[in-house]
């Protein structure tokens, strides 16, 4: 039976083999839940970049949208910053756009884990398409947490603990004190999810710096089931569609 | 108010800044829950060490007790493993020597942490003693959690969620997601702790070692109230004591 591990910080990452392994990066504040909306929203595809100098190279280089942000907060000079939001908006029409993203932390946990033999984004949003694409690959799972700046974010963490209740048939879940842990802590929060994990601190202070309909738009479970963020080559495409 | 944080694992104490702060060494199973045990039987001073040849080279130097874990098992060659126990069999009095010991990971996590003001070992055995030098001293609090080679360990963790509790009053035990979580998984298992810890992969690991009289030892919360292991100069000694 294949194992569900859960790593909580990209500075842990030396400590895992990923050869072999699906890795499913988590920034559910907000860079994985924006990834996710923009697929969603008929992005064709993501480059996720370190800095904005990237970011904007990219964007002239690939004649794409641009997103990024630094600290919670938009970047400027750019179209977009991290807030899923930019991707609704009537008035900037995105589908059939490629995008290139810079964020503070997701974007670092994801090239980290790029030895994995299959990487894919998680988010809230696409819970399902996750699960059923770790079923269908049937190897072991790390959940890599983006976490803040290194340290261990809750809602990463609820995050993993979410997705192991639902593959806990088919995966082995207890082996490991992390995924343990994760799975108490979602099911201590699962039955109010906004309301559990506005104790966080990481939530606290993106509440502080911006509007809290992010926060909210990040915890609708399912409300991207089909969508699944997958690295091929040198982007994220949505798996679904290929 | 000064605040109380956790780090999960020594590999993440780069994250940290521990100057000024006290520094909260757990290794409940079983480093920190045998130092308690071994300075609460009379032992004066305790040496750790991070390797075998260390703690036979002390042993000699300084004519005193050696004990030494590999991977959980007693290592070959030393008066004692890291069972708590050997420090309560009347066939090997211990009271009034001084002990040298080598762990895998209690030992590690100490030795990283030197930077702090105070630096003190903590378990369930001597969680009273461990809140009131912290309320004492009035400074951050940061509890390192010497893990399992590395890796997030249930037991550890729900220790610093018992410390938080125990001061919550005084302390900001909510700016930091890790205690936050610490906290709830402390609060969901303090009812039937050894029930609660027995699912840890940690805890399953240790008893398939060695008799489950250890496991059970280490969860007497306040057994050893008033014994804190203290580092003075190059030793461990009862600040109790002192």
């Amino acid at each position: 039976m294949p194992k569900l591990d859960i790593c909580f910080s990209p500075d842990l990452l030396p400590l895992y083999d990923l050869r072999g392994q699906v890795a499913v990066i988590v920034d559910i504040l907000r860079a994985s839940s924006t990834i996710v909306t923009a697929l969603g929203e008929g992005v064709t595809h993501v480059f996720p970049v370190a800095s904005l100098e990237e970011c904007t190279a990219y964007g002239q280089q690939h004649g794409c949208l641009t997103a990024a942000e630094r600290d919670g907060l938009p970047a400027a000079g750019f179209d977009l910053g991290n807030s899923p939001f930019g991707f609704l908006e009537a008035s900037r029409p995105v589908r059939g756009r490629a995008l290139t993203i810079s964020t503070t932390n997701g974007t670092a946990a994801l090239r980290r884990s790029l030895a994995a033999e299959a990487v894919v984004v998680g988010a809230f949003l696409n819970l399902a398409a996750v699960a059923d694409f770790a079923r269908q690959q049937g190897r072991d799972v790390l959940v890599v947490c983006a976490g803040w700046k290194g340290q261990f974010c809750l809602e990463d963490t609820v995050f993993g603990g979410a997705l192991a209740e639902r593959l806990a048939a088919d995966f082995d879940v207890s082996s490991s004190d992390a995924t343990l842990a994760a799975l108490h802590l979602w099911q201590q929060g699962k039955t109010n999810l906004p309301a559990y994990l506005l104790q966080s601190a990481h939530v606290r202070r993106l509440n502080s710096l911006e509007a809290s309909q992010d926060f909210e738009f990040c915890m609708r479970v399912d409300a991207y089931a089909g969508v699944l963020p997958l690295w091929q080559d040198d982007r994220l495409v949505d798996a679904a569609l290929n």
